[in-house]
């Protein structure tokens, strides 16, 4: 397997020796197709950018004037990637992470800023590299890189990158707003990540835009799926309430049949699997599954879960004995 | 002199120990008073914010509609900071450099999403005084936490912090609209911040505000300037033009004076100095000088520079000679 190591031994191929100047020279150059000229891209204090961005407000006249959604995640060596990953792989997920909350919030993604944090010996051809995969998912998802930061990192082998992303949406679809009688739904399929959808993942835009076009009536609240479904969907509960699962409609993927083991703790803890987890309103449900199949026929829509009262899901419980949630600290001390 | 030295020998005490849920709990509470509730706020897959917040819009009404701004800046242990920095300013830091960006582009400061990148080890005693130094910079400054991640650096000894601000101006202030024959004005005193401007500046946010209301028929351009008056004031020239230096005038800061050794070198390379530098129309000085005084009688102004054409400048290189200016990677390697 081809090795994408981020660090270089032999210094006059770092960007440590490239200085500042030409760096940043290099990001511009990476970055023309996605970064319109200063100020709204690149190269001032601040991106000067509308406050509701001209394709997004030929879009909203119909509707209520649109909210400004912003979220931020970082991609880091070692930690979110390593050597196996390709450079463009890693530069992508960046993008596609971030994407994929402005999905779930039912947005559209507009404009971001990228902080880059690295130690001298970072490689520079591993650097354009990432770049490019930056680049590729921004036209992809349709992203304008607004600008940004380069800071070098004490020490050696570091490499970290975090993204500001701005969104809009007239409609948001949030986490809460679920109440005890709605279904849960999961779009796609889900466990098994690791062996491909962790750096090969589409962010369900145009899924989320649909499903917020559908809220509050229909679609009361929305998660993407990236810690686990056992993590993220406790997030939609409201007090009082547990996710009564059907787990026979569970939609494990085949990469979780193919890595094996324990599918349904595969699919509660794997996590990375940028699904969209949907509350629908209990008297909704033939409607919403009816709709969902003539806007997205391609796209698989599973009802996995009803949420009823209580605080104790015995079954989710004994089935899950042995996994846990991931949690980003407790995993690593 | 007190040491803050941000990473822990003893596990218990870490960020680590207290897990993911225990962290991001302490976070938000460290910071109710600056991070409105959900979806506002810290909770959800993103922040959810009116496309003009309320307060500007009020202040937006009579002129043209306000356009967004977006900046963000790192702050990173060992790069920005050190132990012998307290972590209430280094968290503090963190804000009002980013304020600063927006502060030069005449705008007001609105909205944050923080990134943390920290190895496990970090000290949780140290890290809730940082926080506690973010909150109160936020509230001097007028900034709203909206949302943020935390994810664990691999190793040991890591701890980075990046912020992305959003900030509204009806007439932004650019680095580019200078022209042969403007005047380079400075405000407050330059050199030396080493000794204390580093930690302990305020951004000029009403300065910009006022400079960006007399754009661009008085004031042409604008930058903050942190990377040294040498650097920056190059951002400021059109093509083909330079800034003949009047040295007399450059304000030399008392902490400068106090450091001693080449007093001009420090003026024009330490850098950190979060004043704003101002490109003056040549036909516009005494209005300008006679306005400020009048709404800054208490901020020194100083008519350091004039633009004029030619790519040399003789005899600031003489007195630079053996002066470059601050460049991250260069100055590392």
């Amino acid at each position: 397997m081809e090795k994408h190591f981020p660090f270089t031994e032999t210094s006059e191929n770092s960007v440590g020796a490239l200085g500042e100047i030409n760096l940043i020279a290099r990001i511009r150059e990476a970055f023309q197709k996605i970064s319109p000229p200063a100020p709204r891209g690149i190269g001032d204090d601040c991106a000067v950018l509308p406050a509701v961005p001209e394709r997004f407000s030929a879009e909203a006249t119909a509707g209520t004037p649109p909210q400004r959604l912003v979220t931020t995640d970082s991609v880091i060596f070692s930690k979110h990637f390593d050597e196996t990953v390709s450079p463009e792989n890693a530069g992508a997920k960046l993008i596609r992470r971030n994407v994929s909350d402005i999905a779930a919030t039912g947005g559209v993604p507009a404009d971001a800023v990228l902080a880059l944090v690295m130690s001298g010996d970072v490689s520079a051809a591993w650097f354009e590299r990432f770049l490019s995969g930056i680049a590729l998912a921004c036209v992809e998802c349709g992203v304008e890189l607004s600008g940004g930061d380069v800071a070098s990192a004490p020490g050696k082998n570091f490499f970290s990158s975090t993204l500001a992303l701005t969104g809009f949406s007239e409609n948001p679809l949030l986490r809460t707003g679920a109440c005890e009688g709605d279904f849960l739904y999961a779009t796609g399929t889900i466990g098994g990540s690791i062996l491909k959808k962790h750096f090969d993942f589409r962010p369900r835009i145009a899924e989320g835009r649909f499903l917020a076009s559908l809220a509050p009536k229909t679609v009361r609240a929305c998660i993407d799926v990236t810690d686990g479904l056992l993590k993220d969907h406790a997030a939609l509960l409201p007090a009082g309430t547990h996710a009564e699962f059907d787990f026979e409609a569970i939609p494990i993927s085949e990469d979780a049949h193919a890595l094996g083991g324990n599918l349904i703790q595969r699919a509660f803890c794997d996590g990375e699997d940028y699904e969209l987890l949907i509350a629908v309103a209990g008297t909704q449900t033939d409607f919403f599954e009816k709709t969902w199949r003539e806007n997205f026929p391609q796209t698989r829509i599973s009802r996995i879960a009803k949420i009823v009262s209580g605080n104790e899901n015995p079954e989710l419980t004994q089935r899950l004995a042995d996994a846990r949630a991931y949690e980003h600290f407790l995993t690593e001390n």
